[in-house]
């Protein structure tokens, strides 16, 4: 049986994860034959596994067939290109890259489509959100009229900021909480409901940690149509909520607690506001709840869902073209706020890298350290990506 | 025993219910003894009390102590005014008044401090929200960082709106579901958590309905430590929501479905955030649910308080000029959308007024009715008040 021969660039915390998978057999048809970091102690995780100091000799091994690639998010483009145009395969953690220009330079590189090109973009394997995108494609929810999801239990402390000089600073991560975790939300939002038109935000940056990137966003969102999007999320509140609503013409959803319900309207909605003689009635529903039994297969499934399209052609849960839609949504947001104005999407790309490019110049901030770091360090600064 | 001689001024729908409470002995120490209103055929609803064609003829009258103002809003500024100047008693329905700078007219008008100036604010009585305001004024909650309401259970349908003739115009109501419905929840979000200082909204203009004023709303707000607001309400939507959140520095508050939760923390979310060794270390908390057999006294016991405010001296529920609260955010809700841009509070109350001047001018809107109205025709239009 043919197997895939994996490498993995960086193996910190994330990296470290896939990289035991992949080692131990957790992954059908799939090897970990080497490493790389910049960190030599790293690769001392793996035994047996050659390790390589850098990203370009890894790729350039003949050790591997596909990367997967787990570095502080600036690097994901110029490594991903770079592994692209070198024949392999790449998986490539979110978000897929920094801003919207870096994504685009990304997925331009990908001109093999014999080559798989997939994104980490876990969250899609949730079985609650494989339920809601499908009544919403399906058209039981009716037309969209307004989504809200308030995301609030990303808790993180100062001591997590402070693992990392990357971490949480314009030029070493590129953003906060929109692009590190809430990047799992802006996947599945735009996965689920599509991209909307126009975007406002209030991002407060470090807000309620030592840090000079977002900590706080509230959002409100315009689709084309009319419907209205409200976003929330913070990584500073305990306990926090995490509550998804969904209101389209024909009833409503509601996902939280592990719990997703679907109050059908016996008709549309509009039709109904439009026939009743009467003043305060209101349309008649049923209650559907929806519960499934775990939050599927997350990063294991998606890691799987890769080798299988490599080897068997099956489609890509996440295509990492697809990735570019919560860096666009992540980018306009901070825009917003930074302009204190609304921000028209399809982005500007090269405006925003400018901006961008701006906040890492203009930085003030000293990172300090709680201890040696042992993630790789961005070898490249903010360039026109 | 002293009783309030009441005399209420246009008996619609909402006056009509206040004057059968009165005049069906339901109020202590208070009885129904004018009505008046532009139809005639509405007086005969109560027998043997005098009708009045206009409020100026009843305020005149001799036969009454105290007034209950429920004519369209743009009529409680001036027959609010020439009441208090005639030296009555007043009660004011809701909105106290259709635009801040009336509001400021209408609370100069009352110079005399044993009349008492009331608001018809009654949702005040919930025993759910005084809870909410108690535990954010006892400091139990922590210090404010996040209150987000989605109060999506206004459903109004197109018969409604067409039930009169100024509903729902910027001529005759001056506003939509911001100064008819949610005016309450704005009045009860003030009320718990103190005025914003910034406003951003996008509201949809007869989005759901054939009307020319907002029906669809969506804001954020910014208060002065920093803590943010998302506020969402529509009379479009079905079956709706109304959920309260409130994150502090101890905890959280959530109401909905006749439910209070409050997830309180053990100390500070501050402190836990800056001294805890973990990078993803959640700060304990304990859970508590308050439940209430019902939601007050309402409509009759903001009347009641209202009548022993005059002869016991009790404290009000709701003081009229607490009701400007309201009015001045839905203002500025408004006028963020119309222009695209933040709004400052305190609001510029002249320039909104122009604003909606020029709303009244350049309407092109014809509203179709479907029944002759009952309701008092707002005589006056916007004026400089």
């Amino acid at each position: 049986m043919k197997s895939i021969r994996c490498g993995v660039i960086g193996v910190g915390n994330m990296g470290s994860y896939h990289a035991r998978n992949l080692a131990e057999g957790r992954i059908a048809r799939a090897t970990l034959t080497a490493v790389s970091d910049l960190d030599p102690a790293q690769w001392a995780q793996f035994p047996g596994v050659p390790g390589f100091p850098d990203s370009r000799a890894l790729i350039r091994s003949g050790v591997v067939d596909a990367v997967i690639i787990a570095t502080p998010h600036y690097d994901h483009t110029p490594i991903g290109a770079d592994a692209l145009q070198q024949g392999l395969h790449v998986l490539v953690e979110k978000p897929i890259s920094v801003h919207k220009s870096a994504c685009d330079q990304l997925v331009a590189a990908h001109t093999n489509p014999r080559q798989v090109f997939a994104a980490m973009l876990n969250q899609r394997t949730d079985p609650f959100f494989q339920k809601i995108r499908a009544l919403v494609r399906s058209g039981e929810l009716g037309e969209l009229r307004r989504v809200s999801w308030t995301i609030t239990d990303w808790f993180r402390t100062e001591a997590y900021y402070a693992s990392g000089g990357w971490r949480a600073t314009w030029a070493g991560e590129g953003g906060g909480v929109l692009l590190n975790q809430a990047t799992h939300n802006l996947d599945l939002w735009q996965w689920m409901f599509g991209m909307p038109v126009r975007v406002r935000a209030v991002c407060g940056l470090g807000r309620h940690h030592n840090i000079e990137v977002e900590d706080d966003v509230t959002a409100i969102w315009e689709y084309a149509n009319g419907a209205t999007g409200a976003f929330t999320t913070t990584t500073g509140e305990a306990p926090g909520t995490n509550r998804l609503e969904v209101a389209g013409d024909r009833g409503r959803l509601v996902y939280e607690d592990n719990r997703l319900c679907f109050t059908q309207i016996t008709g549309s909605v509009r039709d109904f506001c439009r026939q009743s003689p009467q003043h305060y009635a209101q349309p008649a529903g049923t209650e559907q709840v929806f519960e499934f039994p775990d939050h599927g297969g997350q990063h294991m499934a998606v890691l799987q869902n890769f080798i299988d399209a490599i080897l068997d052609g099956q489609p890509l849960i996440a295509p990492a073209a697809e990735g570019a839609g919560a860096v666009e949504l992540a980018n306009a947001m901070v825009w917003s706020s930074l302009r204190n104005e609304p921000v028209d999407l399809p982005l500007d790309a090269a405006g925003y890298a400018q901006q961008l490019r701006q906040l890492c110049a203009t930085s003030r901030f000293k990172k300090t350290t709680a201890r040696k770091q042992h993630d790789e360090v961005a070898p490249y600064l903010v360039k026109d990506q």
